[in-house]
């Protein structure tokens, strides 16, 4: 029963024969490999985007610090929500990539913000000349830290206020397809088609090793990035086995079927526990993460039983059994749902 | 009728005679000249600090940054006032110098913030262990950005709050004079005794042509200063002129002298102000600037009277000649009661 | 017939079985897993080193990035080798890492250095105070980027010399085990007995997919490390599949053993080579890479034939098909005698 | 007799003047004072160059360093003399402005290196694609760090072998005013006619307070530059007091005049030498500054006497009276005649 994050999962079957296979035989390094080939095809076919330039790294803080590094001056400030990943979870890694650039938070209900809340922030920064941060890129992430989602129209809108002040827009998307999957739309709407320049496009938590790719729809910052990516030493000699499980992730749909088997338990968890007297939702699930609160003895149970996941707000230790404690739970492809029945049966005690 | 900054106005004469007294003869460069000498002593017994390590930079972000890169780690995070000068004014720079540091923004009234809000911040911070950013040092403005002060008792509160966490303190005071003689306290008092670790002492906009010194109490970080100070292109070869400035301040009470005559100026501003009816106060006036409002028509008419100045809120244009709108009016040791006088008649209307 | 790098080769078989190994369940993430506890241990065993702190990354240059900068403040220089790989192969990724250190060239032969010339290239440094550089760590590689190894005598004269300024030693080991095989002597001899007090020690190239370890004798810089390794976004969610390659690695002597098969092939090429008149040598050959030069048309044969290595010196395409091109020839664990001897075949012509 | 730098001697008495004379008013801050607008025209007329954007910096090395950051990525480097101020007595300041870039030192006789020797070491860079460090600015010291000074044939080469690679030229003129009088040509005709791109054309060792101008002679950078100079530090409040003395500078040929001045002065000391039986010279005399040699004897006299200069080999301790000791002698514009044959007579004995 581990609900602790989609980080601590199995490796998908497919993927790891992919890598078997990608062990056959020799291989250029370094990106020169012919499975990466494959991989820049099939995501330029399904991102509809055949000028893409598309980079392969092994950690989504990885994928983003250089994403945000090639779009952002070391003088601008990057506009993101108050419990963005890059701000809250990368030890200053963004600063570090992007030479010392500022992180303006835009606050927002259900770890978005707004396109409204973003003008407002944009508008006041750098209403000082020379003096002040300068307006930089925007970062919105999708899914989101708390398991909501942009709605197309949101990114839309976001998008086009970022436009206005002529500012690109990233999308760390290291929950990228739970997001698709749950919107139903293409992944060119989701991006491009929506005003989105540059992706950090997961596959770490969906099932593969260690593999984010980033791509960019327009290719004009493609070399920086190759060089950005060798000096932040994230470019791999034996390169082939991250294309390896990028190809796999992409082959049979496999990053969609994933995705959804982990939106789907997610959402067979939420089912049960709304049937389970006095249990609370912070967020009305969307993708493959819930927030949730049931009582003390609730959690004690499940501790006893070897559940594992983070109590959010609360702690497990305190005198009151029927104090209500919030828990993050999250799935992966990997999740059965005898296991998630299992869980319910201890929450209903 | 220059009220527009406190950097805008002439350097007192008797540091212009300074600058020509140290002119007569050649000097050791790069902080070796005799003046050196005399500005460490002199600032070592002013801060009763016998121990302390005086370095003289041009500017007061250099002052900032240098002293911030100094105390803090690049995966650490600076606690900070929401508009402080380090976070609005200074283009980036202490992220620059830390290496991409961050700054953690700590709410409060009158451009302060408390002991409390502090520990809060503080708390909030490095609970996710090697994911987030690290807690660093707390830098507060004493005078503040808008012209209110700290008194002896917050300082302190402050500065436990912050060593409970083990926490350096740094203080931005690049109007440190104008908010020592408000309190009519000692430097020591409002530094070290209070537990402030490092000050950026100002002298340019109190007199100076473009002199800050950065003062340790604990020397143990002397010979890093000295070497992150040359590597940001701020250590002098014609070092004696900054000496030189810096003693005349010292000396003959000039820098004690030249921040009452400022204070003493915004202080006949501010009453004046009150006299007239329809005049509002943001702040009431503690130190050497005061935002007030007036009619539209008034700062008309100061406009064309040549009178300069910045109006913080709203805009001159504008059909309404009653609106009241907000300006930012600060004065140095040259600003002459006449100015004063003339300046409020035109305000009269 | 790959001899053109031990990064092109295929993944050793028993990693492979680990990584499936692990594979099979659940695991925390972020280093926490259980396969890094075996990692640590294992590590402190062999190089006897009870106190030692271990990490690992995914990449070498990583690894030497964030064990310099760990060492090194940024206004220092770093000493190291003409050729060494941190100065000609990772596109300043040290510089970028250490925030801005400089990197002396140590000059020497067969891509060394001495003692001597560290102690010369040492003085010379830092005779200008605050002006200059200051003086950094020692980076040494072993075996070097030309396939020679320095003997236990040079490495402690190095370290000695190094001491003598009370300047830490760093050891670039991307083909660590090669050279100890080499040397017949124990880890700890080469390393922390002979004065080395970080060491990046390889993987990657003698049969891993992808891991380094950062070794450091002394703990004192061990949270910083993590924090560093964290801000550079090389800290791996999935940390288990790297504990589970380098767990393998250890395991039965499979480093040691992949170390000798590479040495061995190498041995076997060369000594093929020396058979045939008209080719000449560059290095004595020492591990798993020899520099060697024969006829054009020998080059051409084998060209053909599909034998892949790089021409170090000249190019393939000329008139003269007696003139003797210098080729650098790496073998791995994988090379079989029937490739090597199908290659002297086709040299030999 | 001050020969130690020409940055011990004194600021010429009109810029004394000029700082008085700005100082009697109120004046815009951070550029915007009208002494700046005069230097900005001033400079466009001297060099010839309408389009060039002017900005002024108080030390050389943020000139040097700003102006580098502006034409070079982190992952380049810079092409320099092996004896060059911005790779010996910067204290890495290049590598932190530049976020990491590195210098890659051309050899050549001197103190200069030649258009082929540039060529070369350009052509050995960036032949390992992503690997290396790219290929990024030349730089050259124009007069060099030996008082040496290229002729402008030899600018020329160097920066039409840079053009040839597309890299822009930047020229250290710590002493530009010295070569320019030296050759007697124009500014332009060793600047942007030869080729040059950006030059930090120096005052501080030419009878200035502290103030260097950097000049883009293409305005594209403009903005960048401003802000890489506000986020260094180095944007002056009082920025009248720079313009000042740079428009003194630049009044009445004061420019010139002290350059001449100063060479004229190491032009006797050089002939008065050169009578002296035993005296060595290193370089033949081109500007304001001389290497020569001459018995301990005497430099132990000159010594006892006072006389300030630099042993650039050799050391005063020493049982050999006749032994020949090299000494660095630098002239600025105050020198006199009398302390130069004062010194002569010294030497003498």
């Amino acid at each position: 029963m581990f609900f602790a994050s989609d980080n601590s999962g199995p490796v998908h079957p497919s993927v790891m024969e992919a890598l078997a296979h990608a062990n056959e035989s020799y291989a250029m390094p370094y990106g020169a490999d012919v499975l990466m080939d494959n991989v820049h095809t099939r995501i330029r076919e399904i991102f509809e985007a055949p000028e893409a330039a598309v980079y392969l790294v092994a950690t989504g803080t990885a994928a983003n610090s250089l994403a945000l590094a090639t779009l952002c001056n070391p003088w601008e400030t990057v506009f993101c929500s108050t419990v963005a990943h890059i701000h809250e979870d990368e030890c200053n890694a963004p600063e570090f990539y992007t030479g010392g650039a500022k992180l303006t938070l835009v606050k927002g209900d259900d770890a978005k913000f707004t396109a409204d809340a973003l003008r407002e922030a944009v508008e006041k920064e750098e209403t000082r000349g020379v003096h002040g941060p300068q307006r930089g890129p925007v970062s919105m992430t999708q899914a989101t830290e708390r398991g909501t989602i942009y709605s197309l129209d949101e990114i839309r809108a976001i998008a086009k206020s970022a436009k206005a002040f002529g500012l690109p827009v990233h999308m760390d998307g290291a929950r990228f397809t739970n997001a698709l999957v749950a919107l139903g739309c293409s992944a060119a709407e989701m991006t491009w088609k929506a005003g989105v320049d540059v992706v950090s496009f997961g596959g770490t938590k969906n099932g593969l090793m260690g593999v984010e790719a980033v791509i960019f729809f327009d290719p004009k910052h493609a070399w920086e990035f190759e060089l950005r990516r060798k000096r932040g030493a994230h470019l791999f000699s034996k390169h082939r086995y991250l294309s390896a499980q990028m190809a796999a992730y992409l082959d049979d749909d496999l990053w969609l079927r994933s995705a959804k088997a982990a939106n789907d338990a997610t959402a067979r968890l939420a089912h049960g526990l709304k049937q389970i007297e006095g249990t609370t939702f912070v967020h009305e699930p969307a993708v493959n993460m819930i927030f949730a609160g049931w009582s003390r003895a609730g959690h004690q149970r499940l501790h006893d039983a070897g559940a594992q996941y983070y109590i959010w707000e609360g702690a497990l230790d305190g005198s009151d059994p029927d104090e209500i404690l919030t828990a993050r739970l999250v799935t992966d492809w990997s999740m059965t749902d005898e296991n998630i029945d299992r869980f319910l049966d201890l929450v209903r005690g």
